[in-house]
């Protein structure tokens, strides 16, 4: 089994006809957005946006604009992320990051201009307004204070964290945008809530599957296989889940994630054969 | 004739009850956006937005959760304005910046969490979904590449800039976000289109009073004034409408426009007293 490549090409196909500036003035803006937007990776995410919605049996042509926003809310996270004054790095997916290519106010301002053309791309979405809508609320909330933004900020100013601590992180850094990758295309899908429940305790498990694994690979990877500087999470004095357990217990945490995740999978009341190869693809993965 | 105050208190009463975290960890971060959301102002945006609904003979109180996300989101704006790789000013509204208050992580952090929660509040409006959902697509369209984000672009990236490049530079940086306070609220109103255009004439013609407006107040304005250092702009090298025509020149330009505001009210078919009031102080303000 393997990740499910068609649906990244389709992605990654929709991604590469985004042009967002119409103008000279801020055709700059528009390439900085592109160049770390088009940087590549597996497009986990828009990946299993597009999953969930074959395993409800809907065209994936009709999600490719959730799919889009929420990879840009993604790459967003992350251009802001690697800006000198959150976590310095210079490397993303082995190229340089967005502020060393252009210049810290424009890395500023490419954040800031993926984030609004997602929200504005998803509410265009040409659907039912009630469900877009709701998608568009899940995707804000998953974003701001009780979600990814919130993550970063508790990731940054050095709190002391337990084990409960550290998975409280995750889930709001990494996890709330992994679960809203199902939770939007369920919403699109206008699913009602008692169908939803193994759907979300998939990509709850995901999520954290997802992070341990991103511990593991961040003291075990290369530099080369990571795209970025190995143990930067070290250097930073990040506590992580190998720092904290270690490598040999955060691998059999990822292991037993893995199974939850899988566990789950047996609930949904669809075809999951695309959401199992993610769930593997994020176990096995070496970058 | 004076600013609606009743209409800025309901916008200062509302933005006081919100409270973006939910947990300890997170508590940090909400610190900081409220310290810059609520730190005082004309709030001309959300009160345009309300004025707006009266005119058209709404109840105020439907409109609140548009004000304050359009409040906002002008604050994210004012926040990532004011970082030091971007125009690196350390007093606003004559507090310290959030930068210089809480760091630079954390005041990155304080603007996206804004947005995003301003998203949140917004496609969270209880009214019908397709009114609300327009709500949305237009602030993220006037927020993105062709509005708000795209103007900071332009402003920063060091732009020769003739007569036109202004206008159209402010017309994205500060116009979007004003026409856009007033144009979500007739979206929420279900304005048919033939109806929004007086109250689009206004809406641009205001944001253009307001851009020379300030032009001029950085350079007559006094520090205590401007709740921020005088000549900045002129210290930053920034072409503005007092660099380009001068301060007589820039004057009657102003006068101008305040009469093109006042007689595109004319055109509108509801009460329009709060909105000439909005028009006559942005023209006449000293601060």
């Amino acid at each position: 089994m393997s990740y499910p490549d068609d649906l990244r090409e389709a992605v990654d196909r929709h991604l590469e006809t985004l042009d967002f500036s119409g103008e000279p003035g801020t055709a700059g803006l528009g390439k900085a957005m592109r160049y770390s937007l088009l940087a590549g990776g597996k497009r986990i995410r828009p990946v299993l946006c597009l999953a969930t919605a074959r395993s409800l049996g809907q065209p994936i042509g009709d999600y490719l604009g959730i799919a889009a926003a929420l990879e840009m809310v993604h790459t967003y996270s992350l251009v802001h992320d690697d800006l000198p004054a959150m976590d310095d790095d210079d490397l993303r997916r082995g190229k340089p990051t967005a502020h060393i290519e252009f210049g810290e106010a424009v890395a500023i301002l490419a954040g800031d201009g993926l984030f609004a053309e997602a929200v504005r791309i998803m509410a265009s979405v040409p659907a039912d307004p009630g469900r877009v809508l709701e998608a568009v609320r899940l995707l804000a909330a998953a974003t701001g204070v009780e979600g990814m933004v919130g993550g970063q900020y508790v990731d940054v100013s050095g709190q002391d964290l337990d084990a409960d601590g550290l998975r409280r992180l995750h889930s709001l850094k990494t996890g709330r945008l992994i679960q809203v990758s199902v939770e939007s295309a369920l919403a699109l899908g206008g699913v009602q809530d008692g169908r939803r429940d193994s759907y979300r305790r998939f990509a709850t498990e995901l999520g954290i599957l997802f992070q341990i694994v991103d511990d593991i690979l961040d003291v075990t990877g290369s530099d080369e296989e990571l795209g970025k500087p190995q143990g930067s999470d070290e250097r930073h004095g990040k506590v992580t889940y190998v720092s904290l357990y270690g490598l040999d217990r955060a691998r059999e945490l990822s292991a037993e994630s893995h199974r939850q995740a899988l566990a789950a999978l047996e609930g949904i009341d669809g075809e999951s054969e695309d959401l199992r190869r993610i769930a593997d693809y994020i176990y096995r993965r070496e970058q």
